[in-house]
């Protein structure tokens, strides 16, 4: 069984749990939940129905595959799944405001349409609401001792996405950011969430906790070659894929392992960025010190130690087919890896 | 045992319990948990330890004494009260953004200081502490499904509360308010954690649910009281003691209870109102027309009713001494009445 034939099993039910938690309980506040329901891509800014882009939903399909790979039943892990998935839509509506991101996936943003007030209480809605869903286990039969173990798990992730976002505004003001400050920062803010993905899904088959930590292993092995993959493609990404011009990192200074690695290997980069203005001149000069300096290829080196390590990590957890295999083959892809 | 009395034994251990759970867990996020603490009274801007206003802590205050005339031992209710007032403490910190409020209790807000980016991610940390302070009934001895019970009372809350702050900030921008809107809003914004409070201190001391019912609805009665009260402090509250200027709510057209009833029953005041700006002379007339329109007595009326429901579900619950009347004590201080 495929990868795509997993997602296309999951993503509907998936879907329905979601829909289920994010609905308004009372005319007053509907267009609070109308915020959220166009911020998941189910309706348009009129609060029409649409079907357009969703989002990857990386984060719950790996907590589903994950529940299968251990022998558990995917369908008892969907309040899990969901709970992920809002809590990262959480955080996607506050980075907005805080990053001033006016578009996300081709769409305005919450706060560029309702403003900043209403897109705090958005986020803020979401974030009890992924709470809210995780509760929904109960509702599925599993026992109020993993309901609480599961919550721990879950609020230890929201913490460390926040200290992780924290980290990463502050680090726009500082001059120096050390490798260490930088990894602990995507450590919060990508891998905490997929570890917990997988982490919950290991805890709803309910393997023994040395399984459950290999998952969560796995996951955050595969958050942080997910993350400084990210970091690659915002400065080499093929425009039309990501959606962000060459160079979209450099363009707003921010701070990914490459170009921390170019600063430290190039005093000539540093001087190019401090430049006042990046224009399109600058922005090439930049990318080409960046290769030269090997900054590329140290990153790629980096994600590729992470992704051996998530599949070592998945390998000695000898996981059950036909889930594991899938959970390999999604590893590989998120890298744009076919084997 | 006086309420004071009551006090006073339960504030040290509140603290202890609160500062427990807001304590960096490593040096990269300092300044964050810096932020918080700041922001619940422990240390100044630089981060220096300061005694001073904390707040008056009157959510988990209630959280204790309903606890202890439940019958239940109020140490074993701490976590639910420090989770309570966290959550308050995060609902403050995003509304300090959202109504651009630059001073709280004197003191410069979280995002004057340090920005709306951060002081947005710092609300975010409080909320998921509140949660992580919630589980702490688990090493207190509370069986896990009363921990899921209390988890599914406080996120009720938690969402009660944003939807009322949505509510409040929507109204802000809308021409006509019904009184029912009103009234739906300050039930979330303000009588859903009151309850909450209540009804946790209720679920620890393990009564059965319909006594937990019980202090639910006195805490909710409570809350409405206690919000009306403020609505005409707003208006009439002594400058001196509330810290804000004379008709602070009218000059920052607020549609308060008051104000609701006024603008309905005086078309005059409407105009009034609708002026572009409101000095001296315009918020005096203003005052004098809503004291002439009764809408000072008609906002009295509505907050004495709820404090007489509150008392009556006091005495129908036929709780113990000596917290029982320190209950009742504290809910006649909080309309500024001994008997």
């Amino acid at each position: 069984m495929s990868l795509s034939a997993f997602t296309s099993r999951y993503l509907p039910a998936l879907e329905a749990e979601m829909q289920a938690v994010v609905t308004a309980p009372a005319p007053e506040v509907h267009d609070l939940y109308g915020y959220l329901r166009y911020h998941l891509g189910w309706i348009d800014e009129h609060f029409q129905p649409r079907r357009g882009r969703t989002g990857k939903r990386i984060r719950p399909v790996l907590c589903l595959l994950s529940c299968e790979a251990c022998g558990g039943d995917w369908e008892q892990a969907l309040p899990a799944a969901a709970a992920v998935e809002l809590l990262h839509n959480f955080s996607l509506i506050h980075d907005d405001i805080e990053d001033h991101d006016a578009t996300r996936r081709g769409r305005p943003t919450v706060w560029a349409l309702w403003g900043v007030p209403q897109a705090i209480n958005a986020g803020d809605a979401l974030f009890i609401l992924a709470h809210i869903a995780l509760l929904r286990l109960s509702a599925r039969g599993i026992p109020a001792e993993t309901v609480t173990a599961a919550l721990r798990i879950f609020d230890h992730a929201c913490l460390r996405l926040t200290e992780g976002q924290f980290m990463d505004i502050r680090f726009e003001q500082e001059e120096e950011v050390s490798l260490e400050d930088y990894l602990s920062m995507i450590e919060g803010k990508t891998a905490a969430l997929l570890s917990a993905a997988c982490e919950l899904g290991a805890l709803v088959a309910g393997v023994p906790p040395d399984q459950q930590e290999r998952l969560r292993a796995f996951g955050r092995h595969l958050g942080l070659a997910f993350q400084i993959q990210d970091d690659i493609l915002g400065i080499w990404g093929d425009p039309e894929k990501t959606g962000k011009p060459v160079g979209s990192d450099l363009r707003s200074r921010k701070k990914t392992l490459p170009i921390l690695h170019g600063l430290r290997h190039d005093p000539a980069l540093r001087a190019l960025l401090a430049q006042p203005t990046l224009g399109e001149e600058e922005i090439g000069q930049a990318i080409q010190r960046l290769e030269a300096a090997g900054s590329r290829a140290f990153a790629e080196e980096q994600a590729r130690r992470h992704i051996d390590q998530a599949l070592a990590v998945l390998k000695a957890a000898d996981l059950r087919p036909p889930a594991a295999p899938a959970l390999h083959d999604l590893t590989l892809s998120l890298m744009g890896r076919t084997r």
